[in-house]
């Protein structure tokens, strides 16, 4: 054993499981929890088993909830016949951040990957169709990693929902805002001439 | 609330309460713990807790122990008349690390502090003296850090030991091994210079 105290070292060992967490950061983490006399390691530990015993996954679009439906599909004032296709439960609280979306998500839970032998199967792509047929989707935003597999995902989907008649948009790809143009990647600085859109008073940032 | 579960809001407020862990960090900690089909959190919790309720200070030394005595105390192939003083626990683990001594340990709590108002009344200070006279430890090695209040500490220390008749020591100062000299401190590369020993074959790396 390495320190002292096995209740100690059991704690450095479980903690530096985390990612980005060694033994180091662990052992300071937990000397931090038993020199402060508060309640932190005794809420951290509340909160995470409930957290892991009670979480659900929203019926609707498969973002992490309390309830049968999250927030926000509850939420009636969002516009719900627009619908933001992401990857992951972190690209909806990245958007979500922006304030700039007030429609509702669908979490496919990762991209095709054939690779990574990620198939349309184990996706939530059959429950998006579904939505589509069901919910009288107007317009689902395709708001997926400008990658290969983005791409082939995108692509696949918009293949298995031509039948539909949902109109099927792209979220902008270009130059990022306060960046420099000399060091912009050549493909994407390529690609934003090649689809520039015309100059109105709104593309002023 | 930002995300959209409660359970999941509540999870990142309190890792993030944790030292270097922000909230991003502490997102990307809760959905790892979440994403896994594992029982980490669930193990997590069970240790922090486990460790909280249980943990105690070593009797003697004040080192963190599972029991009245700490493991390096209750070890009997420790040479127990040389003990090594030192500010924290951390810095027991790090001269284990070493595996240079096979001595036992006595753990301050930390240095004494004017500007801080840590005077030595809130270190274990009477209980060095106490364990010194009825112990018969020999040697006392001073292993406090350089600086302004770890002196006034050792001083301190000196003062308050004069009459025991213990022998002090102190741990040698000066250049980093592997480290040149051009850009260690004045200070330090002045002092080593001060305080050279002998050269012998002991000396080499």
């Amino acid at each position: 054993m390495k320190y002292s105290s096995t209740l100690l070292n059991n704690a450095v060992e479980v903690l530096s499981e985390l990612p980005s967490i060694g033994k180091k950061s662990a052992l300071r983490l937990v000397l931090h929890l038993l020199k402060n006399d508060n309640d932190l390691a005794y809420r951290i530990s509340d909160n995470l088993t409930k957290l892991k015993k009670e979480i659900k996954q929203c019926e609707k679009c498969f973002n992490y909830s309390d309830h049968k439906l999250c927030e926000i599909c509850k939420d009636t004032s969002r516009i719900a016949d627009t619908v933001c296709v992401v990857e992951s439960i972190r690209d909806v609280m990245a958007i979500e951040e922006t304030n700039q979306f007030r429609g509702l998500y669908h979490v496919l839970g990762g991209v095709i990957s054939p690779i990574e032998g990620i198939g349309p199967d184990q996706l939530y792509i059959d429950e998006l169709i579904d939505r589509v047929e069901k919910e009288k989707v107007r317009e689902l935003i395709m708001a997926v990693s400008p990658t290969i597999d983005g791409e082939t995902t995108i692509f696949y989907l918009s293949r298995r929902l031509e039948s539909t008649g949902v109109k099927l948009s792209i979220i902008a790809r270009g130059v990022s805002f306060g960046g420099e143009l000399e060091y912009a990647d050549e493909l994407t600085l390529g690609r934003s001439i090649h689809t520039r859109i015309p100059y109105t008073a709104e593309s002023k940032l």
